[in-house]
């Protein structure tokens, strides 16, 4: 099939030989995160059921959440360059009739595609706060994708509420020092967290990732569910997470 | 030594041989959750140090401490049966110099020992909701330490703020059910959570405590620390939980 790869694109692969996604060191490379991110949320399986992935980069998640699931998956990116990179990967993979990417701004997008209809809305949001003095990634790119330059935590948390109908999920990647944030902005926007998970590196280390889900409108009752370790003591990924990356 | 056991009473072990304390099945006997809280609290070890310990029950935590530190160490139990029995494990030890136990109420007890001069404020508070018609454990004396019959948690952790000194720290054990609970109230009076340590009965089962130690008038900065598994496959205490409770 023809694709058309940018300058300093590449075209890797997802879950082994099944998928395939244009990537660049230079603009935007997908994380373990959202990996892991795709891995953990509850979605619908139906054909009729509605997910939205917000800041979805260059479609990373929207990808991986096709192979587990026949609902519609939209994927919100704001920057044209990501969202070019994803639509293309889209197209390569044969999936238009599943995938939509919109290029647009997650502050405010319900008013364009319809508020209180889907089923999941997934977010691997900007992590790093913005303070205007401090030392970004060189890449302009990276820069908006990574700090909260365009997107705060609490506007994604209020965008995905608005979202979401009734009994939908609000599913989240981010780091274990924003539990904080999200107890407090989750259920000040109908959200109540149900589930969450953390990601520790190795075995008696402390987590870096935490994963998080939200009931909207659901009653106050938090799972912690047994924690996930990424490495081996050897340092190579535990069977469970290669799985994930490059599938069985 | 002369000791008094009252009906049902019983002196067991604490720490292998090195402590006894008075103990009741009819009463009250420790949990784990305790043991586990006295093990995870950032204590002084100093002489002039101040720990003080809310809802002391049996005053396992204060005994458990008194091996990790040379500080004063109070014990702040309700119950007159419960505090006879605390007062007595005391003096059987032969740790009235060191630990301190006070009948009374959580509930405005800063006006009796002093508001802002502790370091550590430690609780193992009532876990289970108050409802008038809730089924309680046949003993009113469980009914009280495990209920929130005479304090719930909004109140213990108001009454922790307001005996912590600056910069002095808060420890909590609960179900990990009431984190957003603790994510909301330690905010509203002053406390700011830093760690936390969730345990897992086994491996891959959810976890079924909540370990958690504020700063007051921290700065949000949390850290979810290695998770502690108790039991092994075979349902044996782990090594390091063995210890905790019987020394090694």
């Amino acid at each position: 099939m023809n694709i058309s790869l940018e300058a300093n694109e590449r075209l890797d692969y997802l879950l082994a030989e099944n998928l395939r996604i244009i990537q660049s060191s230079e603009v935007f490379s997908f994380s373990l995160d959202a990996v892991l991110l795709a891995q953990f949320a509850s979605i619908p399986y139906r054909k009729t059921g509605k997910i939205i992935d917000l800041c979805t980069g260059n479609g990373v998640i929207p990808l991986l959440l096709s192979a587990r699931s026949q609902a519609h998956i939209w994927g919100i990116e704001l920057q044209p360059r990501l969202a070019s990179m994803a639509k293309r990967s889209v197209a390569y993979n044969h999936l238009d009739e599943q995938l939509t990417i919109i290029e647009g701004n997650v502050i405010g997008i319900e008013e364009i595609i319809g508020t209180e209809l889907y089923d999941t809305v997934t977010c691997n949001p900007p992590y790093f706060i913005h303070h205007p003095h401090s030392e970004k990634n060189i890449s302009e790119h990276y820069a908006i994708a990574r700090h909260e330059i365009e997107l705060n935590l609490e506007q994604a948390i209020q965008a995905a509420s608005r979202l979401l109908k009734q009994g939908g999920k609000a599913v989240f990647v981010h780091r274990p020092g924003r539990l904080a944030d999200f107890m407090e902005w989750m259920p000040k926007y109908r959200l109540e967290p149900k589930r969450i998970r953390f990601v520790h590196p190795k075995e008696g280390k402390e987590a870096n990732i935490l994963l998080i889900e939200a009931i909207k409108d659901g009653k106050r009752d938090l799972k912690i569910e047994p924690p996930l370790t990424v490495y081996t003591e050897e340092g190579e990924y535990r069977q469970e997470v290669r799985e994930w990356l490059y599938g069985k």
